[in-house]
């Protein structure tokens, strides 16, 4: 399946037929080099810098050994530095294995071959960007920040303030993989710190700070294609337990009768609740950010006394109840005490508990201990499944700082980004272990290479409640679509953003344009916020309180839809919510079309993201659309349709076997 | 002079006694490689990126000649590439010549063997930091910016708006020239982007993306001597014309009537003016910015009608006229039209004008082309010293576009830091020509290596009308303090700062503490700002008129010992405005004083640069001090001093000649 063109000064090499390596003295496929990193970290946000000591292109080559689906080649620079490459043929997928080199190489940059106007997406979770051709993508797991653009007075004050106003590319969910629209994918096997970058107009160069175990390419028939066998490879999210879909996942606080109450208030607006999710059902306290929880996995007598027969109480009604972990232990609470006697937290160079990593004193979990895992792992099983727990909001994983000392051994420079991945493992394991997969749930932020395979559902993590492009309700869209194109094909988003600061609060427009997005999303769920008092909530007023019912049926009415939409993703890894270019990939005006998405294979969602918009522009591919609150239909071509509130455009395919079940949406 | 210290694998070299080189393999001396550089200018700020595509650790070494002068030695990477320098002393100086080296590289890292506690200054004139150890500083003239600190909200929207916000190191006037608290300075030979990094515990790393002729150390026995030495070597300013300190440069505008009322009114209000400074005297126009100057270098008619007259009769009053000038011809000016013709003009790569620099259509003088300088020259002699004029302000000299092309073939990037210094050298020689050097003078905004030598007065720039310490009152002070410390002696700046943008408009206590400071500088003179209807001026009210007439009574009244210092400066290379540090080198708490310094030898003044202070904290190292307004007497110390408005806390030396002077200042 190689095929391999050499002359004296170049070589080249096409896997199936698609020149992916090209090599010649003045474009060199690898260059190496040695550097020292220096990550400064304040909560989770990253300023990175580098110290390259040298950096090397290794001009010559040899080809060491030759066969139809394997090629060994020296690339080496005089005799100072060499990398033996086998590019070999494993699976019906292209290895790029660096087999040997020079000993003391820390940094190596790959080139692949690309053509100007290739479409690249993937890398993760990107929340700005979607299509990364012309981007230079650095791949680490942080904080995704506050405002995220650098030409944004929020981003500037987080900055200034905070350290915490991110830019464009942070992100709590890198992955070093990325899809290419000429039907490939690509992955790095190695877990530091990374760019990729997709500038230059004849290839695309991957800079690690490592040298990694190996590339890996696979070439398909279509972009579809290339998802289903992407996924295959990297895992895929198993189908979600069946009460789901059957309503909104309310996020409410402030102890049994305060949720209780919300509770009844909601029902008797008609708002359909599937769970009640608590996110403080472990306690809570007050810091300089806002409301925050008491890390400490174990319920809240004092909040939620008897919080058991509660649960059960609630799910004779129908209602699950949903809980909160993270990866830190509050000093002040017991579990922080046992754990640290059992050396279970992360330590610093001194050999002491890592502290200090978050704003509250906390330790984290070392889970590169069995011990620490095994640990967890029985507290989640006995303190939050044992006590009738649904699902849990899994949250950080970001926070591994790279000085941090761990029982393994192993560098935390490298165990950095590989942290949510096991993090989600340990979650997916005790819901396993309890033997519960199709009864209870739970939802991660932070993620890598691995994560696909052990979280059941992502969340887009903080957004600023405003309208912002780059962390406001827009971002969501491509979050989840990049995802999509990741791997990761099932993700939400906190309804009406979390980060309140600066005097941002969330509007009631903004809530119910959110709360319009979410209904056409697999997962509805709302969050309060870090000011739940200053920011509008589904009850702040009776027209809200209406609104989101009406999106609640919308969403519960799609059930059957969307379980078949999830049970597509498990068993294909084609995304819930994807871009529309999948389907339709000779459409190149796709490629660029960042906050639009097909929900499933048959709803076009074009959400309203600006304020104050009662129209929305909208385009469509080449296909027959129905308009599913005017019944007007459409073929390929740009819309400004109407918009008011309550009506988030969506359009159908005519010839879906759903098309019933869509006809309704405008009588509920 | 030299000592060489050889092993098999590392050599040290000393110099006077003082080990400058060190080499090993693991602490190579030398860097070298190969990169592209990316400049990206908006209106003098640049972005400036690298695509770097080797960097090799010139790790081995061969002693090729040794004498007890010359050391001449080939550093390579085994047969990648290798650089011959020759250490040789010449002239009492120690120099490392690029004798040669492999083709193709074009960057260079060297490094100059530091001590921790080792204090660093110079590298031209830096507004934020006066010791540079710790910093890594670039060296490229630029705009300075706007708020220059990326925490500063004047920064961000100088930043969002116009690219222009800049950042602790953006300077007019970089030079790549430092001088060490160990008594010796150090210079690299050549005019491409650079950056000295002075971070690193054991060495000063000299990155520069070029392969320089040289670079050059001088060892002295004390820091003055360095200066002494140091403005040798790169030349110093000649004292200036008699006229110069009979009073304030008073900066007005708007032709001749309201000028001229403006001068009765100062004079009537008892301040002491010795020249009329009117930048619009070749007329003016209106921008977004502000009001703008019309860049065409002949008396404006209509603003001033036969100005020539109206100098002569100034001149009678014992006032001098001032006017302004620029490298740029507006593209509505005749004299760009007749500099088009001639091609005298930058061009671009069509061979076009290169227009687009500057918010105003204009062209920009090209200095590579000896036509230019005689025209331009010429321009000076007749519409300018021809006419009457004493001085003038020699604006600009930053916007060399690095894709620019010269009339000489000279690589525009090559040439972008070495504009200044030749604008600078065209003016001196104009004056030179007219045979006026006694009468005339002109003060310039950007630098670099050479201006020390033609240009006559350095100016501050375009401070913020504010009190920020990076681009406010307080960065006047470092700036004239580094400056001094890279051999340009005379320095001050406008009164009140410069720009005004997002509101900020100047205070009248800024103008009052502004005043105060430039009372005690080698020259006071104002500017009424870009927006000279918003911003206070000297004669915004009656309490402000009076204070800056007393403050020009004591700056008239410091005229002898002002001279004096001129001429040491003239003859000695001993800055006007001078680090303390210089004379009592035993005193380390001297190398970080940064908003203080001595005027001349014996007075030490002490800034007000804080709004709303009364107060000031000083420090004064071992020695008998006066206060001037008190005539309380000090030793060495730390003390927090009285300063109402109208008390700039100043100190006389006991034992000066001119205490007598000194003590007479309190009563005028």
């Amino acid at each position: 399946m190689l095929q391999i063109k050499v002359t004296e000064n170049d070589f080249s090499l096409s896997f199936k037929n698609y020149v992916f390596i090209y090599h010649s003295t003045k474009q060199p496929f690898i260059h190496v080099g040695k550097g020292q990193a220096k990550y400064d970290m304040h909560f989770g946000n990253f300023k990175i810098e580098e110290c390259l000591d040298e950096k090397l292109a290794l001009t010559e080559f040899e080809l060491l050994e030759q066969s139809p689906n394997n090629l060994l080649v020296k690339f080496n620079k005089s005799d100072l530095a060499f990398v033996v490459i086998n590019f070999t043929v494993i699976n019906d997928r292209l290895e790029i294995i660096f087999q040997d080199y020079t000993e003391g190489l820390n940094r190596v940059w790959v080139r692949i071959k690309a053509e100007e106007e290739e479409g690249i997406f993937g890398c993760g979770e990107q929340f700005s960007e979607l299509n990364l051709r012309g981007k230079n993508v650095p791949l680490w797991v942080s904080e995704q920040g506050v405002g995220r653009n650098k030409k944004d007075y929020v981003t500037f004050q987080a900055d200034v303030h905070y350290k915490s106003g991110g830019d464009w590319y942070t992100t709590y969910y890198p992955q070093p993989t990325f899809v290419s629209s000429n039907s490939y994918w690509c992955h790095v096997d190695d877990s530091y710190y990374m760019e990729f970058d997709f500038r230059n107009k004849s290839y695309h160069e991957l800079c690690i700070w490592h040298i990694p175990e190996r590339i890996i390419i696979s070439k398909q028939e279509s972009v579809l294609d290339v998802l289903r066998n992407l996924t295959e490879f990297f895992g895929r999210q198993p189908e979600l337990p069946e009460w789901v879909y059957d309503g909104v996942w309310l996020g409410l606080q402030g102890g049994t009768q305060i949720v209780l109450d919300k509770l009844a208030k909601a029902e008797k607006h008609g708002l359909k609740v599937t769970a009640l999710w608590c996110q403080d059902w472990e306690g809570k306290r007050i810091t300089d950010f806002g409301k925050r929880l008491f890390w400490n996995w174990k319920y809240s007598q004092e909040m939620y006394p008897n919080l058991p027969e509660t649960i059960k109480e609630l799910n004779k009604k129908g209602i699950k109840y949903l809980g909160y972990i993270n990866t830190f232990l509050a000093t002040d609470g017991e579990l922080f005490k046992e754990a640290s006697e059992k050396g279970y937290l992360v330590k610093n160079e001194k050999g002491e508990d890592y502290l200090g990593i978050t704003e509250m004193d906390a330790g984290v979990l070392d889970l590169t201990n069995p011990g620490t895992v095994g640990w967890i792992k029985n507290i989640i099983k006995e303190n939050m499944i044992g006590i009738g727990l649904s699902g849990w909001m899994c949250d950080f994983g970001e926070y591994l700082p790279t000085d941090a000392v761990l029982y393994s051994g192993e560098s935390a420079e490298a165990f950095h980004n590989k942290y949510p991945a096991e993090w989600a493992r340990v979650n997916r394991e005790a819901v396993e272990e309890a033997g519960k997969v199709n009864e209870v749930t739970f939802f991660t932020r932070a993620g890598y290479t691995g994560t696909s395979r052990y979280s059941f559902i992502m969340w887009a993590g903080d957004q600023t409640v405003n309208w912002g492009l780059d962390d406001g309700l827009a971002s969501v869209i491509p979050a989840a679509l990049s995802l999509g194109m990741t791997g990761f094909g099932l993700s939400h988003s906190d309804i009406g953003g979390y980060t309140s600061l600066f005097g941002i609060v969330r509007t009631k427009e903004l809530f119910m344009r959110w709360a319009e997005l979410a209904a056409f999303t697999p997962i509805m769920r709302t969050h309060e916020g870090n000011r739940p008092d200053e920011c509008w909530q589904f009850d702040s007023d009776e027209e809200t309180l209406l609104h989101f019912a009406k999106m609640s049926h919308i969403y519960t009415h799609l059930k059957p839809y969307l379980k078949a939409i999830v049970k597509e993703n498990a068993e294909e890894g084609i995304p819930c919510m994807r871009m529309p270019y999948i389907h339709y990939e000779k459409d190149k005006n796709l490629l660029n079309l960042k906050y639009q998405y097909l929900l499933g294979r048959d709803l076009m969602v074009a959400p309203v993201f600006e304020e104050g918009k009662t129209t929305q522009k909208v385009y469509l591919p080449d296909d027959q659309w129905v308009n599913v609150w005017t019944g007007e239909e459409y073929g390929q071509g740009t819309y400004e349709v109407d918009a008011p509130l309550g009506k988030i455009p969506v359009f159908y395919r005519k010839e879906s076997k759903y098309k019933v079940l869509f006809e309704q949406i405008k009588n509920l």
